[in-house]
This record gives C-alpha cells, sequence and structure tokens, in this order.
C-alpha cells in the first residue's frame, strides 16, 4: 500500500505524446507513465483500450478514484470533443465544462475542455492542456495574476488576472525554427547542434535589435550570411536561430504581461528562456514541476463543488 | 539578318534557372532562352558546353559580340567566382570587378561580380544577380537613386544613392512562406491555392496591426485558427500566409528607402506587391521589363571604358 491514498489519476494526452500521472495528496504524484501514445498514433475506437493498457494497474489499486483527461485528447481529432471555454476562463469555468465518457473497462471520464480567445487583435487563439498546467502553476505558486509562458512547438504566452486565463498568444516558435532548419537553405550550413551560448546570445541580440515586424525575415536570413562569412562557426548557427525566434517573442510578448513571466516547462527549455530573459534584463522565474498533476488536482476540486 | 545589330550576349544564371539574351541597342532583346539549367543542375567542367549548347546559333550569327554571365554562375559554387564588391556598388565598381574566364568555344567571356554590404545591423548581407538587373532598371528609368525592391524567394530590397547600391537587405519571404506552407501544421487546412483578394488583404492588414517583431510568430498561428474557426476558407490561408509575409516586409523595409519603391520582377508578383503597398497608402512602382538584359548592357559600357 502507498502511504498518500490516491486521489486522482489525471491523463495529459496530446497529440504526439501521452503522460499519466498517480496523484495523490503531496505536491509530486505518487507515479507517472509516459510514452509517445499521443492521439496521432491512435484511430477511433482505439482509446479506451489505449488508455486501460497504460493506467491499469493504477486502476486496479484505486478502483474508485477518478479519472481527468486534458489536452488535445479533448479536440475534435481526439477521443471526445470537450468544447472551448472563453477567456476569462478559471477553475470553475473550466471544471463547470467537463466533458463526461462512459466506458466499460475504466468508468467515468471527464475530459478537460480547451480555452479559447476570441478577442485578440490576429484572430481567434486556443489552447488545449496548457491551461491545466497553468492551473497547476498558480496552485503551486498561490498566485492569482501573472503572465505565464508554455514554450515549445506552439508556444503560449498567457495572461491571467484574478485566478482566471484573461487572455494568451500562441506563438509558433519551434514549428517555424524546425521547418526553417529543416526545409530551407539555412540548414544546408548548419552541422551537428550544441549548446552554444555565445551563437545563442547573438540570435538573442539581433531580435532585440529588430525595430519592425517584418525586420525578423531579414534576421532569419542572418543566418546564412553569418555562416558563408564565417562570423559564426556551422555548429552554432542552429543556436544562432533559436536564440533569435526565442527572443523575438520575448520581445513582443514580454511587454504584455506583469512582473517576471513564469515558465513552466522542461528545464532545458526553461534555462534558454532564462538566458534569454538575462539578456533583456528580464528576470523568468521557474514554474514548479508537476503542473499538469497539480492542475489537474485543482481541477478536479472544481468540478466536485456543489454548483 | 537582324535589323539591329548584336552588342551582346548576356546571361543571367542563376542556382535553379539559365536565361539568355541577344542583347542590341533597343530596350527589348533581339531574343531570349530560358531554361531550368540552373548551377544547380551543373557538374564542374559542364559549365562551358551548357552555355555553347544553349548560345551556339547566337554565337554563330555574332562570332565576335562579348558574352557576360551575372547572377549566382560567380559564386564559389558557379564555374568562376567573382569576388563581391562592396556597398557602395554602382556600374563602375563592378565592372571592374569582372572576372574573365577564356574558352575554347566560346572565347573570353566575363563574369559579373555579387555586392556585399557589410555594414547592415544585423550582418553581412550579399546579392548576385539582382545588383544587374538594379542597374538595369536605374538606365531605363533615368534614375540614381530610389529603394529597389527583388521580390522572391531571398527578396532584396536596395537603396541606390548616386546611382550606387548604398545598401540592401534580404528578407526571407518566398522560402519561409513555402516552409511553412509545406512542413508545418499550417499546410494540414491549406487547399490548392487561388488569387484571393480579400484573403490576402487579411493578411497584409494583420502584417499592418503588429507592433513588435516577434509578433509575426503570433500572426503566423493565425493561419492555422483562422482557418479552423472558419474566418477563411481552406482555400483562402495561402493567400493570408502570403499577404502577412509580403506586407511585414513591407512595413519593416518601406520607411528606410525615399519615395516609392520600384519593384522588379515577374508581373504576378508585382502586382501583390502593388496590392499590400495600396493598403499600406504607399504607391509602388513597376520596373520596365528586361531589366536584366538592360543592366548587362550597362555593364558592358563601363567594363569597356578606359579606366
Amino acid at each position: 500500500m502507498r502511504s498518500d491514498r490516491v486521489k486522482l489519476i489525471g491523463v495529459d494526452w496530446g497529440t504526439s505524446s501521452f503522460r499519466a500521472y498517480l496523484i495523490g495528496s503531496l505536491t509530486a504524484p505518487l507515479d507517472q507513465i509516459e510514452s509517445n501514445r499521443g492521439i496521432l498514433s491512435l484511430g477511433p475506437g482505439e482509446h479506451e483500450r489505449a488508455l486501460a493498457e497504460a493506467i491499469g494497474p493504477w486502476r486496479a489499486e484505486a478502483p474508485a478514484a477518478p479519472i481527468l483527461l486534458s489536452g488535445m485528447i479533448g479536440s475534435r481529432q481526439g477521443w471526445r470533443e470537450a468544447p472551448y471555454v472563453r477567456c476569462p476562463a478559471g477553475l470553475d469555468e473550466a471544471a463547470r465544462a467537463i466533458v463526461t465518457i462512459k466506458t466499460k473497462s475504466l468508468g467515468l471520464l471527464g475530459v478537460v475542455p480547451g480555452v479559447l480567445d476570441d478577442d485578440g487583435p490576429g484572430g481567434p487563439d486556443v489552447m488545449r492542456g496548457e491551461e491545466t498546467q497553468i492551473f497547476g502553476a498558480l496552485a503551486a505558486l498561490g498566485r492569482s495574476d501573472g503572465l505565464f509562458v508554455l514554450p515549445g512547438t506552439h508556444s503560449k504566452w498567457a495572461n491571467v488576472r484574478g485566478g482566471r486565463i484573461a487572455s494568451f498568444e500562441t506563438y509558433m516558435t519551434g514549428e517555424t525554427f524546425a521547418a526553417l532548419s529543416n526545409h530551407t537553405i539555412l540548414g544546408r550550413l548548419m552541422t551537428a547542434r550544441a549548446k552554444d551560448e555565445d551563437a545563442f546570445a547573438a540570435g538573442v541580440r539581433a531580435a532585440q535589435g529588430l525595430q519592425k515586424p517584418g525586420e525578423l525575415l531579414h534576421a532569419i536570413f542572418m543566418t546564412r550570411t553569418l555562416g558563408l562569412f564565417e562570423r559564426l562557426r556551422a555548429d552554432q548557427l542552429s543556436e544562432y536561430l533559436s536564440g533569435l525566434l526565442v527572443a523575438a517573442k520575448i520581445g513582443a510578448a514580454s511587454s504584455r504581461g506583469a512582473g517576471a513571466p513564469v515558465v513552466i516547462g522542461a528545464p532545458a527549455l526553461v534555462s534558454r528562456y532564462r538566458d534569454a530573459g538575462a539578456i533583456f534584463g528580464l528576470p523568468i522565474e521557474t514554474a514548479p514541476d508537476h503542473c499538469a498533476a497539480l492542475g489537474q488536482r485543482a481541477l478536479l476540486e472544481a468540478w466536485r463543488k456543489p454548483a
């Protein structure tokens, strides 16, 4: 028997990854699982079996524990669509919009909705899964306001006011980096990438020097000429491009929020944001671990609260 | 016999294209050839034969006409390297740096150098071939100052002062568009592209609304959400992205120059710049046809001038 009682099984189920947490009353989960069985790897009708296989041992141990799923699993391309809740969206709004799935093998499951910001200047913006991590960071930090950053393929920058996600923007940082590195002339000069603080800083400073939006397309091309003219070595070029794209976003988004941005993510990614922030003179706060699991537990409590 | 006497055979020889002009004293070339035998399609030692095959009939007709080659053919990856001349670079500076190749089948050839701007804020910048088109536009328009734009994979924006290319910047517009359309999630919602003025204008207006450089990475992501939320149809999405990237560059670069930018390029591309410029309230001037051939003729005259 575990010393901490199981309160919840939480699953952060994304496009290309599956992460599940056995959640008790402590900050750290009792147990966790990670695999590459994201929704893109599953066909219609395969979700229940995949989930049952993954969390079967936990289910046997805690047959009555509720199960919450967050992330792209609640999208139209997932298992069951949980329609977006609109900004401003806090725990109560999200919990009220949890959609349930009745299963034979696992009982009732709750699917956490994504969040829609339909008031941004550029058009509608959406998140699925990140809202749960933000709720977890708020709970862990004991905060109800701040700017929260989730780096990645489609990075999110979210403003939180009074415990609710007031607005957010998605930046196509990671996927633009990958497309430019792998599918343009820039990649031809790049050799294997190694962490290089000087080259990363050169990219950050290039972003700092930009005055207007489209100049980013010029600074991107400099990845090539800095290599051609041997101002940077071939193994530094992807670090330059990474610093440029990360910092362009920091420059664009940082002024929108209040105080030091809190970055939620893998340590290696967070440290890049800290490095870039330092050059901008912008302190970057690192979120506690286990934000997804902490957010799922907070959502469970809000879901169970009498209306 | 032709009514106009042949003065020059000019070749604009790029990475993926070969364009040759039989040039007389009139504005329009006497004849022209275009093929896909760019330098990437040729191995070492294959250039002379490829050129002789392409322009053989012209050579028979005008055995003494000089031959000038401009474009990537003069790069390290081309036939013979013609080192860059530095900004400010006009006809005289470029002509003095023409490199010659002695050939058995075609006699002496001149290779036009590219231009290097090593004083830009972001790093060194280079062009090869575009300088010749700019010289041609200056000759055709009877100008010695202005802002000249060459749209494409790696778009060039060049400031000309006193007949010399004073500074320029490369924007990775076309290649970024292709990489994002073909190798990111944005392409999944896109269907066959058709010219769509409304969607293109929506992209231009999105660029106008940007405040800071990195916001471009957000507006790029909107290509997806505008499709998901059916604000644009699937066949409109690439037009939005095109308008966004073209206009981001116009916003960034237009304030650097003087007066209406002169766009040198294929009519379809130029009309997109006119459409975007109209939304910005920026008049766009269309360059005359045959700028490459006109520039080659002007370079020939400068080359022959006594030092």
